[in-house]
């Protein structure tokens, strides 16, 4: 919080109104489900509602809490919590257009600036406890699925498996899953971000499984792609181009390289094997208290990475009719290279 | 879809560009993660991502499929498909203020219309499906809470019913949690909102579970407070005092009366019985493909109730040190009352 508020210049605004929920959390601790973060800049100002009283006093740290409560957010703000504030900045990518206009209605005279990316950069370089929180959701992640290997037995239905990974990162100590987790079989694993069906699992078939839980809000995200039997040579080409093609991936990531640089050493790896039309979605994401989180390993992002983010390095290649593949593992990126925080085995595995 | 083209009055605006997700899903059967639609009087166009290529043909009923590739969505609804078009109707609720003026800069000389509940107000009156749906919603998470019941013995941590509610309602059938299942022991159940934790159950308990789950993407949420053992004196009060709340409340909802009555005839009991203090969130909300939605059962909703609405009545009161109850059905709101969907039992239980 410290260090969001010395970046509180006076020439730009006087207070930052935060109110991204992932960005509260970041900010204060507060994990509630409604909350806005008033940042000045020797003070903070959390306000939530009354259903949040008790947890907001057990969770938040450097902020005053301020139980809004028969009023609106808004209303409540203008009453006294913006003495002295000339210009208050919003988070202007996570406000709606609607309450961005209430505000501006409502606090007048104070004006409101835009804020992009504020708290968006701070957080893409993690501290140690953040990489720390990530690593055990991964390790979480990485039991499960040595946990579900043996259940991908002929007959299983994607839900059924989707179901023990939810309730096994759960007993192993996750807060939950980072997102549903995606289990295809067959030639649904073609469908990139495919929900699991009541699909049975045949033999011959490919199984893609991508999942994550979160410890601490800090999310892990993996996928392997295995195969019940032996697969198609159709799908082992597939298999040693994006295996080949994530290797190189997590070869060449550092600090200092551009985003769109690596993206693009990987798919045209992936191009010259012949499945550049196959390969639709960016290499990798930001990963922390959000899923998607900056960086974005995509074609679009220029900027170069910066030491102490964690991303995923994720290429895949998905044939319509055939089937998809796609590795994913987690790193964290260093001036020199890269830490895998994943271990799974990545080799291709017929069960 | 019909219903809401028919609504695009000339006079207002000539298209309606629908970017909340569960408006999206509603409207024209996509069920990813990123898509718009963009209704015109005379047709529809869905638009999303590579990823979803196969899944949006599929799914996708009476519109056409516009995959955006290599740019943003912005820069292709402005590429052709706002042809004769002046002005267009925006959720600007469901539009964060970067996007609103990211759109509103490069779609000129189109101006874009602030639009407010238009999809909102047509989602609050369910069809039959719709209700349908609810109600295998609800069937699940009953059938679970059932099963939960032996479960409850000293000893279980909350995070462990909460793994066990979520997978049992994934094998019975439905998609998934509507929401992270509740699950508080304890003085714990205090926290109107709070997330299972480590805690064991002890004798003398209360347990408070408040869950739901999908079936076509239409949810349930239900809450129950039990007991481990004998409850205190205080905790049977409170019990009784929520418990008869509730019943007034389901007795009394009807068509056509004003939300903010209903809250105040079951407030007014609590507050006769001691807990008014106690009893610090909205009476209910609207259920469906949100499990927030249209209309809010809170004393600022002065509207009155539409056949037609499923809605929950859950009140419930929360004294911090001692405990809290809270007891919540799903109800559908018709002509001369309602039907009452869920069937759980409510009198108070001593396990």
């Amino acid at each position: 919080m410290r260090m969001m508020q010395r970046m509180l210049h006076d020439d730009v605004c006087d207070a930052l109104l935060v109110t991204h929920l992932p960005h509260v959390r970041y900010l204060s601790g507060f994990t509630g489900s409604s909350g806005w973060l008033l940042l000045r800049k020797r003070s903070a100002v959390l306000l939530t509602d009354p259903r949040y009283r008790e947890q907001a006093a057990r969770e938040v740290r450097h902020a005053r809490i301020h139980i809004v409560s028969g009023t609106t957010m808004t209303t409540a703000l203008g009453h006294g919590l913006l003495r002295t504030v000339d210009r208050l900045g919003v988070e202007a990518a996570h406000l709606d257009y609607v309450t961005f206009d209430n505000l501006r209605t409502s606090l007048r005279p104070v004006r409101l600036v835009p804020m992009i990316d504020a708290v968006e950069d701070l957080r893409a370089r993690k501290f140690p406890d953040e990489i720390a929180a990530v690593r055990r959701a991964v390790r979480i992640s990485e039991r499960v699925w040595h946990e579900i290997l043996p259940l991908l037995q002929p007959g299983v239905r994607e839900f059924e498996i989707a179901a023990e990974i939810t309730y096994r990162q759960r007993l192993h100590g996750a807060e939950g899953d980072a997102f549903p987790p995606i289990v295809l079989f067959g030639t649904r694993t073609s469908l990139i971000h495919g929900q699991p069906s009541a699909a049975r699992l045949r033999n011959g078939q490919p199984v893609l499984m991508d999942f994550g839980c979160r410890v601490n809000g800090y999310a892990s995200d993996l996928t392997r792609t295995v195969f019940l039997g032996k697969a198609s040579r159709r799908l082992r080409e597939i298999y040693i181009a994006v295996l080949e093609a994530q290797a190189l991936g997590r070869d060449a990531i550092r600090a200092g390289l551009p985003a769109a640089d690596l993206d693009r050493l990987v798919r045209r790896h992936i191009e010259q094997q012949g499945f550049g039309p196959y390969f639709e979605h960016g290499l990798g994401h930001g990963l922390g208290l959000e899923v998607h989180e900056r960086p974005s390993l995509s074609w679009r992002n220029t900027q170069p990475l910066e030491e102490g983010a964690v991303v995923t390095i994720e290429p895949g290649v998905y044939v319509p009719g055939t089937g998809g593949v796609r590795i994913e593992d987690d790193v964290l990126v260093t001036s020199d290279g890269a830490v895998t925080l994943s271990r799974l085995p990545r080799e291709l595995m017929e069960l």
